[in-house]
């Protein structure tokens, strides 16, 4: 057996006090509505017929007239009704004297979920009837006029078992899903941040917002990409799965400093948690470094986090990426937690089981005793002599469990990275937190490789991102030597073990250019002849970023997926499960477009559709 | 021959003092910039290299260290040099003592449109070399230290004569174009517009910024929709031509009030003046009506106009669909200018072609002398004695210029607002300007039909905008008796004689949608179904509007053509000219799609390819 010259350990847990998630519940929202608006609340209900929203009512408006529009969530032994706008809820007082048969009969006939407008007065609840866990649980409504806006058909359930129903269910009926208090508050969470990175960005910085075209050209080797037909025989736009060429063109246009809330595709065909269409907050700046973007990057996050979470502490960490692949087995590490003390000899077992499972490797445990005897099979394979060093190195303590493995380098780091989370699901099901939720801890990764060995032929380089990025200045020379040992000026920014952001900075000098993409890349440089023209017309030194809005919202909001928080997702195969899209065309309507459906003949495919 | 029961005015003109619209020079765009920020200027220059840029240095800024990254834009006998920025020009003073060698040669040697770095001090310019056109034209830059950041090789043509050449050849190299003041300003002011709309709609007034999908599914009768297909054989997306039916549902998920600065696609082949994608401002609220829509409309605009425009004057007139057509013979008129003094008897001749060539019509002028004798081949057939009334209702005096039409009501009103439009070319090519562009006449136009009759088939009907709007509430008995009479409650925005918004209350009762669908307009309601049902579990009344961003910007920045406000339109042919997209695809990319391309087979559209 070949003896690892490599170790790596799987780190310490530094234990944190844990606080637990805030349960959202109706009425916290609106305090968070007002999140990005500090310096005015905005007026829920100007144009519109209402006077007051329900969930804003408090003792201050006791004797007031109000006009209320809402969704009948509650009633109970027709006398009172729970009325909810996306504000909140308020109780209404159904009335029960003669006069009143026709308001009476409006609010207690109609179907729950029914649309109702009512007029009346604000009133304090009798004594002892107050409803503390309410925000308008002080006061109640003593309705004068009522009307049905709109009555609810029999729901093929219950409205507040929804929420526990099948993702598929919800997805179909998204506009009753969408009703529900956390998918309110995702999506007006996701405007008021939105809202302030353009604040951050084009009032504080001078950016401009340039909208960029989605019917484009298709990329050299972009693969993943929608294809449109035009009705030119033959010819297709494409869908571009960033504004990346766009972007640096305004910077040769002198733009300068560039943002756009994009829309990008990119279709990968069935995967769980990815979306056909996503959105990025693009980046591009002129005359900037590393340094700068970085920079920007913390400023637009310190200044557009929602102000019900902790802040953002700036600067983020930074690590290389070496050292990442070395001591977390990942380039996007979640730096919430160490590694690790709480494993109990049964649970090696099931390591071992999944390394096996998941890896085809064997996993060899030192368990090290009080004595600091190697306890483990390894132990024969290593010098006596060598093991207080290794014990040094690995800065063991007493009943520390280490996992070694041999490999090739960025494999054996890999699964040991895996592994690393494989522990830690494997403690918090013993109820031992060690992701805290509410913990937001931000780490740039830089310092890439600038080039990969493509998968299906190692001896050719493919980009390790794209073939716009810089190389790192320290190793402009390697390129013409050994180009798989240059690193790039790529950073990746890292949430909690997420990717949320990547950009670089780019090339701006033609001749470098082309020399990557037709000598390094062997790629057809006609496909980007104009990129190669505008860089030699006064391009200026540039870079940038794009962070993933939809990732970056689902990790503020501690959405489980990222369908939480887009108001019509799609489903993991691609699909609109209310409208049932992608659906079928009718062949004369392919006709101007010059297309036909090749039909496939192999029984399987046939079977599929 | 047959007497006009109705009569055409051709409006007098209310002849306004002309302001000319100012010439921009670079120097106003610093102004302009900080047009929707006054409550804090953006620091351009933070996270850069550059201390400064270019465009904002002045007087106050005498005696400053400074560092400047811009374009060489002009160089004078190797003593001056002018750098520019998105910012401004200024001018840099090339060292000539011998010390400053290097520097000399840098910034003597580089190429025009070459983009440098320079650091040195600001100082006075001598006593009267000041240039006073020039912003920063109180002062110099005394360099100390220079570096080429990229060299600009020899460009196909002067940058400043760039304007001037060819559209084709500014869309060809749009990141050079992109240079212009003129792109500069337009793209520049359409940013801070949209931020302030976004800042009206959101921060004042409580709405939502939500994304919806642009993969959907192909609307019923939805032609001018690109096809995009699936995986799945035969299964396509559909770019939709706005989000309607999403903010419906929306409205029905209680989100109450949304906008989106929307991405539309519409596929019309070549027409001037349309691009296949653009981008509305996208707007629906619930419980709101007609006035809401309008007076929040009026205020956005009043809130996001320029300020260095005259202010929006609201609230906006109003003016029926009927009254439109029968007083300007358009449902958009130009309500700049009336009609008409000063047609001189010769013009009435090329009135007369026009009218002849364009609509295959014939034109009975009348000339009313000044006994009001009627000198006009239509005279006899004018009873003596009705003379005096027409000449009342008309509200003609004397040397005025009267032109009758005969025919169906709306093709003799369109004719005659045609004529009108042509009247104002022709008396503005001899120097009177009616249309003053620096005049902003909105107007809001009111109760369209709910329904036209089908071209193709007269007998059928189908809905004048979409199936959706609702009928105007005075009108809904007619829906079962007459419904091409039905009215709807549609609401267009007309400025300066262009639609530049529609939007309409829409149906919230489902079977009120499904009698118009299914029997009105005979749809296959099958499509729609999610719509239907989600009407039927509890949607609040609700309504909208869409603005079109890019025409509007168009009209504020007085541009010939929206490809004037877009970064990277595409040509009239729906062509990118600097990438040449659409671009071939090879044929096992399209295998991944189940689709193949039907080559035309008849030698036309071969050689078209």
């Amino acid at each position: 057996m070949y003896l690892p010259s490599w170790l790596s350990q799987l780190y310490r847990g530094l234990s944190r006090p844990i606080r637990r998630t805030t349960q959202p519940i109706w009425g916290s929202l609106s305090r968070s509505l007002v999140l990005s608006s500090q310096r005015r609340n905005p007026e829920f209900s100007s144009f519109v017929v209402r006077t007051n929203t329900c969930g804003e009512l408090r003792s201050s408006h006791l004797g007031q007239e109000v006009t209320l529009c809402g969704w009948i969530q509650y009633r109970r032994q027709n006398t009172f009704l729970v009325l909810r706008d996306f504000h909140g809820l308020v109780q209404v007082i159904i009335p029960q004297d003669e006069s009143a048969a026709s308001v009476r009969k409006i609010l207690c006939e109609a179907p729950m979920e029914s649309v109702v407008q009512v007029s009346g007065t604000v009133i304090s609840r009798p004594a002892g009837q107050e409803n503390p866990k309410m925000p308008t649980g002080e006061i109640e409504i003593k309705v004068k006029t009522a009307e049905l806006l709109n009555a609810c058909k029999k729901l093929p359930f219950e409205i507040k078992d929804f929420m526990k129903k099948t993702e598929a269910l919800r997805l179909q009926y998204r506009y009753l899903d969408l009703r529900s208090f956390q998918m309110q508050y995702n999506l007006r969470l996701r405007s008021q941040m939105v809202m302030k990175m353009r604040d951050y960005l084009c009032n504080l910085h001078g950016f401009v917002d340039i909208e960029t075209p989605t019917l484009f050209k298709r990329t050299p080797g972009g693969a993943k990409e929608f294809l449109v037909p035009s009705r030119e025989p033959g010819k297709f736009y494409s869908l571009p799965q960033s504004p990346q060429q766009f972007k640096q063109l305004l910077m040769v246009g002198g733009l300068d400093r560039y943002f756009q809330v994009a829309r990008c595709y990119r279709d990968e065909g069935s995967r769980p948690d990815r979306q056909p269409e996503f959105t990025q907050i693009d980046i591009e700046m002129s005359f900037v470094d590393q340094t700068g973007i970085q920079s920007l990057i913390e400023g637009l996050l310190q200044y557009s986090w929602p102000n019900d979470k902790d802040p953002v502490v700036v600067p983020f960490p930074s690590m290389t990426f070496a050292e990442a692949l070395a001591t977390y087995g990942t380039d996007k590490p979640d730096t919430r937690f160490g590694m690790k003390k709480y494993l109990k000899r049964k649970d090696i077992e099931s390591i071992r089981k999944f390394s096996a499972d998941h890896f085809d490797q064997e996993i060899l445990p030192v368990f090290l005793n009080t004595n600091r005897n190697w306890n483990s099979p390894v132990a024969n394979f290593i010098r006596e002599s060598k093991r207080p060093e290794l014990i040094r190195l690995m800065e063991t303590q007493e009943e520390d469990v280490v996992l070694l493995m041999a490999g090739e380098h960025n494999k054996a780091c890999s699964l040991l990275g895996k592994l690393r989370l494989e522990c830690a699901d494997l403690l918090e099901t013993r109820g031992v937190v060690l992701r805290d939720p509410t913990l937001f801890s931000f780490l740039w990764v830089v310092d890439f490789p600038l080039f990969l060995p493509k998968e299906e032929n190692p001896r050719e380089l493919e980009s390790a991102h794209h073939p716009f990025t810089a190389p790192h200045p320290s190793d402009i020379h390697l390129l013409y030597t050994e180009p798989e040992k240059v690193r790039s000026q790529h950073y990746d920014l890292v949430l909690n073990g997420n990717e949320i952001g990547g950009g670089s900075i780019r090339i701006h000098n033609a001749e470098l250019q082309r020399y990557i993409l037709a000598t390094l890349l062997k790629e057809d440089v006609k496909l980007l002849s104009h990129i190669l023209q505008a860089l030699d017309y006064g391009a200026p030194p540039h870079g940038g970023i794009a962070l993933g809005l939809d990732r970056l919202i689902c990790l503020v909001t501690g959405s489980p997926s990222i369908r939480d928080v887009i108001a019509f997702p799609k489903s993991f195969r691609g699909h609109d499960l209310m409208s049932n899209t992608p659906d079928s065309i009718p062949p004369e309507e392919l006709k101007p477009y010059h297309i036909q459906v090749s039909w496939p003949t192999d029984s399987k495919a046939a079977k599929a559709h």
